[in-house]
């Protein structure tokens, strides 16, 4: 394929278009770890709450790729020296900060690959690109990875306001059809500028920068953690347990072969080699989905129940409060739970679950959101603001859940 | 739970509500037969060139009941009467329309479920769900059926004008990006009336039926009969058959037992009985993906090549013409097929590919769409307009295409 | 004029299509006195900072009773008891509810009308057409004035989550472009209800109400209180109280002859009779934009020059800070400005202009949103949050200005 | 103002955002001759249909401006060789190209500047300007007149795809709601290319080009000719005309000086001196207006009822029919007419007026769209297209209406 004809042009009912203005990205596209992400949902088990939610990892990739492409030019067009060779790194770097997500990474994170984060991972796949492609990721990486002496550009890639939280807010909110997380990104890399190596934003743009948070901060509570979501994303991660605890008994249950390799090993940072990333490669949504179709039919009963509870959408119940619930309560409910289902009292605390979630919209500390006033004073954005507001959205929230069957609801009344 | 509680709002990016107005109607969507469209893309393969087009048949026909319910209530402030039973009817029958399809529903056509079309499979769900409903969807079936004496009600669910494509054109515009074929439904709706109880659009909605009628064929040409959709439609057809080819030598592929069951069977429409459409039930996307994902390692070259085909993106050349390719051109590609790949040139068949592509924006025979005008005479639009667009939109066009490995454009030099 | 002919549908862009479900309210919008409102712009001086913001009081209305008549859906969907003569008083209402608007009314009850507000003369204009139309807005009236016994209807009307404020935000993000104001609505009002005749939003819907807000405090400080358009109301009071000086001078300024009227009397409350009611109704912005494009050719400079300020968008320049400027410097400013202006210091205060500008964008005393939680219980909406945000934006901000003539900025050098 | 400071960014509730990227632009844009342009309604009186089009000729020609500039972007990405002088020139021809439209100009070219039309008095504003700026619009005014060599940038200016139709088919849609009217001018100008000087959309645009003529039309028949506005239309003008008539009895009207002075005058080609342009550019809606508002009070009955009509929105009758009304018809009616009303029946022939209306959606002949094959060879789209749809857009259509005062259907019950 000729080069000019890789220059490509892509419907995205989010922003209109997306253009692949490079060679080297198209292949990168085109390549099979990439086109694995295609394979792998954007918002895990969101989908059973808002059922437009299917987008993909790989769509959120090529967006973030869209608006680092308009971020780059907004700040060429106010005089931040930007290279050619760095522009492409920017773009490469943020279309593969998350290719090495595995399907439904919040559960595998807690049951499947339990000691390796993805950003190592995506790390791993870069290098074997890089090997690939004749070390072209080179500069990509090092800015990935921090280590280039152009301290914003890592901020553009991963930070508060990084090209990554722009990307997934707006189109998270466009599939589910959440129109409170809607974010004029447009706007705000308008304001975006770049002082001393340091990304800000103009003075002016300091409501953009509210909206922004307070819209991240709705997306959290009415999306990633809506009750429901987190019931299903507790219930996935114990079917996994549950199915890696049998695996390990000697018990082979159906599913495949990519799948099976990661229910029988305990894979460490140092045992991620180059045959773990290649069978870790093969692992997306569909080998997920398909086995828990196939477990709704297996002998035991605590994989069966909970994998029929995601098939048939027959959630768990589940509460949230202010408060932790007490450990009497699910003491009790587990017992009662063991009389209902031929399970032991045990094997109850596969159902009643309790936990916390916890978000904070934004964080004054680390790696802070700045403002440049039009005098060239920089500012930390809440500092900036003219009311308690901002502050009010750095102070986290932590809310306490119990999750238990909808039987007990009827059979234990509470 | 409780009758109230089954009244529930869903987000909808597309119309943005979609309210479940009715208990039966919740119980109906919570069923597994329905939950399985969840996992049933609405429009194939088309995300390979559209990464957005991920919505389900389940959000389909969500969207479907939404826009019945509005016509209802349109139709009413209209003055025409429908009672209690009869909306809900509409609305059952709108909602489980769709509910035969199979994944990859063309395909699977022309491989796998060869004798029973979607509309049939449809009609036994709805009769397995009627006895399971107490009878209580006997009228929906009556009006699906076309056996209920008020035909425009049949209309409402199946014609050139109904509420199926008029969901299905906007939200797979939604989704995949392609604004050509957005067409304003809420507008269409709002100049619906029946006279004499046939369906028909008020005069000045002439306008929003060409529109309309313009989008659909846009939206033909530009997303269903896309070429790289069709190639990759082909392959997975392709796929399907090979797979059963295999089986039915003897050899057992690795896969689901559902599709397992549908490749080992030759099935006919009175073989379909309850426990065949058990069966049916569990089949959905991830059943031929994860399959096909698989067969990427299989032996059989055909089947394996073709499957990574689909998995890598890597999709085949296809050539549109609007003259039927020649027998002599395929002949010699498949030869030369056969000398850069390890198959026969009978194999080659599966890979060197030619038919043709049809579509008819609009049928003036049939079932017509109606205007009435002020004076209450009904007319057939096309014959109402005031130009020749409508009569050109109702002549079929037809493509012939060509379809083959890229191999041979660079090894054959084609 | 049938009755069946006056039930419209009206396209809107905001929210698709608008019905006029009732002939009275159809005579209503037919009236001269609502007609009025075409010409009477929603923003005033807004389209000088944003372009498309010329949507009208007119459509503003029509938006209003849009909503209204959805959330009266939503309400007797939730078992609220309302009846037709009812509903019909709330959409007459909320549809007159600003028909006592004159042109650019900050402007206005700064200068002409200085004594008598919109809402008052609002009710002069529906007592009158009350007389017109035999009584027929006499429930309308009864709600307006908060004397019927069912108070939630008035804060449907007049609160702080009420249809005009739900209209006017939507519609001014809308036409602005200024996306961060944009609220959305349909999920609003599908959370309320009414509790022991209290307006409530129920439990889930607290993030809704947030979002709406945080919008309503943006819109305040990007569109409503933009420096730019704060610093064009200005000019144009001034011009305004410049113009009312010269007429009591005796000197006859070319204007309409409603306008004129106004210039001459000092109107107060109780000289609201029929015929000032009459003048005033024939008052919109064309009589203001076309003697300010008149008296650009004045002899009077502070006339002219102001009025050259408006036509020509050459405004002044405005500085907003926290602080009070200091009497010194507005002193300074105007000693300066009348050795380059022909006019005296005195007169220099035309130009040199300072004040104040404020917002607070929830009030939690007087008549606060409430929350009604699952159990039935109500509480105020900050109380009811879990975190400061919402007691963060019941803080008011004000912001003080300093606006004077560019030339100051080139000769004085500040 | 420092140049910098004049690249200015500008919210566009179409387009997002319009970047003024050049001084010279934001001089002409400041320029009293181009602000009057915010007092010149784009829609003429089709808010009395559309109550949201209230949209002006200034945020047009913004955003003509954005989109020329778009298409600069990807011409030159596909090598496409245009120098910066060339680019400004663009901007600045596309910017300035309807600066000669007066208000409502439909009605004055048929009773006020009768022998003017438009574009020329475009050119006499930019011949102005250009003298005042130095010469810097010599480029902008070559092009603009068609006499620089490079042939496609007049294309850009003016032609059936040009920069104005793509702005005002969408703007036009946007604000008034008539959504059949939504173009995706993104995807056409991403289509567009040059070849041999000519500017060509690409093949795979064809049916974007194909939806764009079908919106076109759509929009000249539910919009730009729906039958309401029409008439509006046709009231303005017949109040023009008696205006004039009775100022050339010697009759003074109340209305503004410049106002005054057209109807005094007939101003031919010739006669359009600097000072006639001068007093031309005081011109605008509010003139026309706020002179109908007096008018509404005038002793002279034809005058005043027919201002009455447009400012309380209560229009004639009017009948759209595919034949000629007969003269027969119209002689009786303005007899009836003379009974009714006091005047002659000569006089009743401003009240009962009949003709044509006629809208081609595209024209083959003349200057033509083309298609460019990937081959390489151009080609007229009807004649590229797969069917006769867009030949049949390129029939003309022609209505003839019959329109008269509302009383004679009640009182001649016709």
């Amino acid at each position: 394929m000729s080069e000019i004809n890789k220059l490509k042009i892509l419907n995205d009912p989010v922003y209109g278009f997306i253009s692949i203005t490079n060679p080297l990205v198209y292949d990168l596209i085109q390549h099979t770890y990439f086109q694995r992400l295609r394979r792998i949902s954007q918002m895990g088990m969101s989908y059973l709450v808002y059922p437009g939610a299917h987008h993909t990892r790989f769509h959120h990739a090529l967006g973030c790729m869209h608006i680092m492409q308009k971020t780059i030019q907004v700040l060429k067009f106010k005089g931040v020296a930007i290279t050619e060779d760095e522009e492409n790194a920017l773009c490469i770097a943020i279309l593969l900060h998350d290719i090495g997500h595995g399907p439904f990474s919040h559960a595998m994170e807690h049951s499947i690959v339990e000691n390796v984060n993805h950003e190592a991972i995506s790390l791993f796949f870069m290098n074997k690109l890089n090997a690939e492609f004749d070390g072209k990721l080179s500069l990509a990486i090092q800015i990935f990875k921090g280590e280039y002496h152009r301290k914003f550009m890592l901020q553009l890639i991963s930070s508060q306001l990084d090209m990554d939280r722009m990307d997934y807010l707006k189109r998270d909110s466009f599939y589910s059809g959440v129109a409170e997380g809607n974010i004029n990104s447009e706007r705000l890399l308008q304001m975006m500028n770049v002082k001393d190596d340091v990304l800000v934003i103009e003075e002016k743009g300091i409501y953009s920068v509210e909206k922004f948070l307070v819209a991240r901060r709705l997306m959290y509570w009415q999306a990633y953690l809506h009750k429901t979501s987190v019931a299903a994303e507790l219930v996935l991660t114990k079917i996994l347990k549950r199915a890696k605890e049998l695996t390990q008994r000697g018990i082979t249950l159906p599913c495949s072969a990519a799948l099976q390799f990661f229910m029988q090993q305990k894979i460490n940072f140092e045992d991620f080699n180059n045959d773990v990333l290649q069978t870790f490669s093969r692992l997306d949504d569909f080998d997920i989905i398909s086995a828990i179709k196939d477990w709704q039919y297996h002998d035991d009963f605590v994989l069966s129940e909970l994998s029929r509870m995601i098939i048939d959408r027959d959630l768990p119940k589940i509460r949230l409060s202010s408060e932790k619930p007490k450990k009497v309560v699910t003491k009790e409910l587990k017992a009662k739970l063991a009389t209902l289902y031929p399970i032991t009292e045990k094997e109850a605390s596969y159902f009643v679950l309790k936990g916390e979630i916890k978000n904070q919209a934004y964080n004054k500390t680390g790696e802070p959101i700045h403002i440049v006033r039009k005098d060239g004073t920089v500012e930390e954005v809440a500092a900036a603001s003219d009311q308690l507001n901002l502050n009010a959205l750095s102070k986290p929230v932590t809310k306490y859940y119990l999750c238990f069957p909808k039987v007990l609801l009827e059979k234990a009344g509470i």
